[in-house]
């Protein structure tokens, strides 16, 4: 197969790092296009960009000239978006009516009716409204974009258990990495033995985002999951992984056991499994008392696995659990890469 | 008047470390033992303690003469013990047969039907169990507790809260500082860059502690308070400075202005706001949207303040907020010394 | 007497704060003006400082207003400044002709040949090039400047050495602290789980500024001491006192028993001893194996002592050690206020 | 080829985790015993080993049984030992005589006259020691030893310089990681916002081990180097990766740039070159003006390369530079194993 060209959009900051760290190597898509702000425009990718993982920045990157954020850089069928959502606004549905498929991790778009706010392992079915974009919008492309990265474990785990129990209520309390904030981000006197019981605007994402996600797609529309969800986010000292203390209120009451048994049961189809970007597993359950753990767990999957632990009975709702998930990876430029994988497969590409 | 003598159980630990430095020019009390375990028994305090404070060690103390954890070594009416609980299990009770009024941080009696486990802000009122102490078991001593130092900063709040409105059920995520867990305590290659979701016996105490706190003293006897409490417990990279982030649900459903309004409202009577150690205001409210924090926050009141934040509406209970305290000062050695200004007032010294 | 009324530029910075800290009860100042950037001017300093110490906002402060940055926004007889260099640049020397003190910790015109470079423990004396500034330069007010806030400690104990040894090479590799980037200064990205070897400009400003200030005054110039200094300066997860690894060689080739004895024996003639801000003891010097400390050692004589320890024979050079100054109380505002201590004592305000 | 059996001693703590991480898919060896302490034997690795690592444990070592660290558990032809110096002292020499191989990390044999302390990059023609070994003691095995983890980078960094300048003097100030001092190790309240300017025995080895590593093999016996080193050891909140601020002093008097292209041109022979865990580059020269940064460079060559930044002209020796180098890899197992791997190729197994 030829590889498919892909474009990065806010390609030098934290997550545009790692879309170029994950697109290194990867079987179906080779960057043609990284672009940037003004002030990196003309120089090579390695200029332009202070890259802060610990993997080197890979070779083909290096001497990319960085482009302009405009309509006219970009011409391939697929653009990886991590754009700050004002940037995003405009550009993003026009890239989509040039006929570019925009994956895309910003918030402008996500809430959008027609436009699927896409985790494969929750809902790959509501990828179906691309077909309601085209026909509404006259795109030739498309806008999908993947949640918040505090909702998309949770996420993950609701869904698993709401097949089953029935989701009503849950309370979150996120304990969040400093990634999630960008760079230069959180100021290390803000942060060095400290915590920060606020970020701006994340609960009303994690508190609406999981809703849409959790819906019912029906005659090309999404009814919203009517459960309730309270957040409460805070920002510790950890570099990568966000963390969710999370208490749940199910239909049937399951005991821990059985949330177990579900969670770790939790499987895709076979076309969703053997996508590049699978998390394998999709949902691990740890037993031991003290996990997950940040540091320890946040790359079981290659970054793109749930990680739960503490599942056990709640005495105010009906279930309690710690949720884990890499918050670049899973929560972000894995997010958008495994959807237009996705996409790719379903055969949705212009 | 006279200083009162005073002895430190456990006084080269980091609560010890805390004793030592709130009694430092403490206005009625006076320290006159140390005592520790076995292998620093016979050298002074300075050379047998690893002083973990930014404050110097206070000069009185350094050349003072470590003593044996032995009932024999202890003849003062008022004893701070900061010892584990296995010790203070036999201890705490043989001393106070002896005389000596025991103000304990360890959790060893906390639970016992007839020893108070004394908020003053809370229930000042169970002190008077002491009473019943000395008649069941012929003590003329006694012993008085101060709940887990997770527990504190939150029962303080549900207080407020209760005499108003009535709580019914809470849902408490804390992220627990360092030093709650002693020298040496965490490692630090399990907590740089990292989260530690379990705190072990932690939960069981805040779920039913603050239940005996906010219990009712009747015929002599303490009726718990039929509150639900879940909780997560967590530990940060944070020194000092516990962070509980609480879902609140009441009889009476107020709004969070009206628990604001109550919150800022709480005051203590005359005799218990003039104690030496009382907290200057008992409960902050800041209304900034960032804060409290552990760093900037967790000193007010000279640490024993309990520092409210966020308070808001929840979408699945009542009401959410963050509740700071800090751990080794209003959640240890300044509870036990604020308790033993109370009994001093109270005059309930043999 | 009445309290002399001081201005602070750049009030609202890292450093500008403990300004206002450090002034609070100061016996002889009182802040009448607090100056900040155009974008704070007109808010009051609570709204327009993000106050970052754990100590409370003075009350006095709270209401202030915030000042331009202009020759027109300051009357006073004392103006402390914590401005960028090139904001300091032009303001300084105009407020100087105005008739101001201007005590700086910019270090715009540090090596001006006029303007002196002033520790009092090292060289109260170079105080009388004010002279020579207001007669070449006709200024009524003066300016005097305190070194960078690594150069700060060291220089102190390279006196004490001097002095009786003769010091002729030091090489200085330095651990320092977060606040010294002042806010938001470095990101957390890059600073947990990691050290950065790189400061710009401070290794020249470590190599030169000592030996402009270990300098001799002679017929109203200063000759730099012909001390050779190689720094090495490193930011670390400190949030506060810059540790020096120094080595050093001397004339006399002493013993390290002969140094710390030198070091103890440092002290300040009565009339520098007795100014409010004084180092109370001016160097310090531990001798248990493991000091100092940063978190444990910075606020010994309230931030003001410079502290010693691992003083031990080199075997590069002569002696080596570890040297510990709290860079924003020692190296920063609490210099500039002990060096406008030191004017008014000496009757050099016009 | 059929693999090679290895045994791993003191395999579940700090090190040991490395060696099994290290070990996982090597091409020619195969572990077949996991030694541990008296309380882990009978345990499987995975109930006996508290897991540190970010990578997870692999799984042939999860069900393996933790045998006792005695003679009669080892039969191995290669034998990695990372046991306490204390353990080590007659164990290695008791495996040694039994015929296996013992490639330790330990310090308790290392400056033994007959055993070479090894670093391939340096002085792979020290081996030869094993025929001395073998002829005054009757071994059948041997003992090969690597050195201290920051011995380690700045040995090779000086060797190279060695070869084309001469060396003649070096200051080293380290800023060591958490994991080189094991688990549990440093506590965390000793180093969150704090630096420990001191590792017991550190210094020692620092100024001796490079000595001997860089000294000559003549008839059978080493003469040390004539270098003098001084050394400032110091604790980091950093998880991995060991930096030294280097000053040194050749006789040649180069310059930065001819020391870059010494350092750059630095090369193996092709037979250690090709060994698997051979570092690729040996040494990398970063040229920008920040690096080495730990959390950045210490993976560079999977960990066994030597970075090497800031190369610099001295004001008081002849160059100054940053020296990082993986402790726990390229100071530890990883040095243990390209010792066994240099072994094997030189066919020096019994």
């Amino acid at each position: 197969m030829e590889p498919i060209p892909v474009a990065i959009l806010g390609a030098t900051g934290a997550v545009g790092q790692r879309f170029v760290q994950l697109l290194d190597h990867h079987p179906w898509f080779k960057v043609t296009t990284l672009c940037a702000s003004d002030r990196s425009v003309g120089k090579t990718y390695v200029e332009g960009c202070r890259w802060l993982l610990d993997s080197p920045m890979p070779e083909w990157a290096r001497d990319m000239i960085l482009q302009p954020t405009v309509l006219e850089a970009v011409n391939e069928p697929i653009v990886f978006s991590a754009l700050p959502a004002e940037v995003a606004q405009d550009l993003e549905p026009a890239l989509a009516e040039k006929g570019c498929v925009v994956c895309s991790n910003a918030s402008a778009h996500r809430m959008d009716e027609d436009i699927p706010l896409l985790l494969p392992e929750v809902n790959a079915e509501h990828v179906e409204l691309i077909h309601q974009q085209r026909q509404r919008r006259g795109w030739r492309g498309a806008i999908v974009t993947n949640p918040n990265c505090t909702s998309t474990g949770m996420t993950i785990v609701l869904k698993a258990l709401d097949q089953v129990f029935g989701v009503k209520r849950a309370i979150a309390v996120s304990l969040q990495a400093l990634s999630g904030a960008g760079y230069p981000g959180v100021a290390s006197l803000d942060i060095v033995d400290n915590v920060i019981p606020f970020i701006r605007g994340e609960e009303e994402k994690v508190s609406l985002e999981p809703r849409k996600m959790l819906g019912t797609l029906k005659n090309g529309h999404i009814e919203y999951h009517p459960l309730t969800i309270s957040a409460q986010t805070n920002r510790v000292a950890v570099l990568d992984g966000h963390m969710v203390c999370l208490n749940v209120e199910c239909e049937t009451r399951p005991s821990p056991e059985e949330a177990i048994q579900v969670l770790e049961a939790f499987a895709l189809p076979d076309w969703l499994a053997n996508l590049p970007s699978s998390p394998r597993p999709p949902i691990m359950v740890r037993r031991e008392n003290d996990r997950p753990q940040p540091r320890l767990d946040r790359m079981i999957g290659r970054g793109m696995s749930t990680i739960v632990g503490r599942v056990r009975a709640d005495e105010v709702l009906d279930l309690k659990m710690v949720v884990l998930s890499h918050n670049t990876i899973r929560g972000a430029a894995g997010a958008s890469i495994y959807n237009a994988e996705l996409i790719v497969q379903k055969g949705l590409l212009p």
